[in-house]
């Protein structure tokens, strides 16, 4: 089994993602694809004229800020668009794909942070109103279900608070929780750069292999959101998880590339 | 096993219909929602910049002008928001509710549209670039896999084309073929008026029974979306369903005020 997270930002062509599924599929594999939906919800955000506003945390991470209304635009965006256009692509390639979020069946069972200190203009603020999270559960019962009546589950967030609130979290780490839950062969961040480079954004540094124990001395090779992938692909390797590959998302076959070696693989 | 339309209008109390649904769920019964969401997609058209559009065909009945931006705009708003705020409804009632459109897994194949023909000025014009149709199959499977699994189906348009498009269906007539297709008990459809009157809208002229067989004596009444709901329910009728019940949704306790025989009931 593999769960393929592709990202869901800016330039990634979901009609050649749709295909290169829709053959892996029918070649027999299983597949759960899981995404985001950053970029499409600060586009609708800005439309609605609810712009996105970021918050960095005392020890640097940046996150979305996700008021009640933030929420329902990233449900519009993620939920409505983005996850429908990915089920529509595979359905119109003959593929049973069905659309869930982490609400839905209680997929992703995880824990509203009450309390997020930010830092703005230098001052420790802390915010109680913000619906974001992580995943702490897993229900693969739904997953499994599906996947054994011949139906690929496309996943996105938002998940689902224990006091049953839509919550936020990031769909790097879900699916890799994901991934973990289902003892899956393969974890495949799709991403929009070619994978971990030594020397960023210079694509001949690229890390082809990483072997799990090592992976302590390339987390500095990591900047923003890819420092973030290299830390959970620690976590969900030491879970069961076989292999993570971190690939390119960009180009034609980026599904089947990346299962045959591109980008960086750590196992 | 009842089938349960709830209808996408204003004013609706979704927190009650969940609490409603929930009792009913528990008590063991196995329920199948669907919903539209007509008043939350002209609300978002409206903030979108795109307002929504009503064509009249030559026979008079009126639909929505559904472009490929409309059909976005009310997948925002149908899935993205409506459905999932009644699935998280249920989920907090810890009721495993599963979000679906019929575009998962082919839930609700139609056909679409390819020209419309509409009145517009005293002038009859073809519309090509429509995105609507009708639904002639349900795939029963997926349903009866989650309902099987205890997972309770929310449904709402769009359906998809045999081509495998996105489109935009009556979600009324989308509730009366899913019915019919598991040959459920009862159809309820939950609508803002608490039924069939014989003297619109002086609710003292409920017409609390109808006969299948009489049914075509009480069709004058019918006025608007009554007419479709009234039409509906003969062809189900004859396809198995076993009673139809049209009743209001804005009072708590609307489904199961319905199944003990409130609001016109058609057997």
């Amino acid at each position: 089994m593999i769960v393929v997270k592709v990202g869901g930002s800016e330039g990634i062509d979901y009609e050649a993602l749709c295909d290169d599924a829709a053959a892996i599929i029918r070649a027999g594999e299983q597949l759960v694809i899981v995404h985001g939906g950053s970029h499409q919800t600060n586009v609708l955000s800005e439309q609605l004229g609810h712009p996105a506003r970021f918050i960095t945390s005392p020890s640097g991470h940046t996150s979305r800020r996700t008021d009640r209304r933030t929420l329902e635009i990233f449900q519009m965006a993620c939920r409505g668009v983005l996850n429908q256009r990915i089920v529509e692509g595979l359905v119109r390639r003959g593929i049973g794909a069905v659309g869930l979020s982490g609400l839905d069946g209680r997929l992703w069972e995880g824990t509203r942070k009450s309390a997020i200190r930010a830092v703005e203009d230098g001052r420790i603020m802390v915010i109680r109103d913000d619906y974001t999270g992580t995943v702490d559960h897993v229900n693969v019962r739904l997953i499994r279900l599906l996947l054994d009546g011949g139906f690929i589950p496309v996943i996105s967030p938002p998940a689902v608070s224990a006091e049953g609130e839509a919550i936020n979290v990031d769909a790097d780490r879900a699916a890799a929780r994901t991934a973990a839950a289902l003892r899956a062969d393969t974890l495949l961040l799709l991403t929009n750069v070619p994978g971990l480079m030594r020397e960023f954004p210079d694509e001949s540094t690229l890390v082809p292999t990483i072997r799990t124990a090592e992976i302590g001395e390339f987390e500095r090779f990591a900047e923003g959101r890819m420092k973030k992938k290299i830390l959970g692909a620690r976590e969900e390797l030491e879970s069961g998880v076989r292999r993570v590959v971190i690939a390119g998302a960009r180009k034609a076959g980026a599904i089947s590339g990346a299962l045959a070696g591109a980008g960086t693989v750590i196992s």
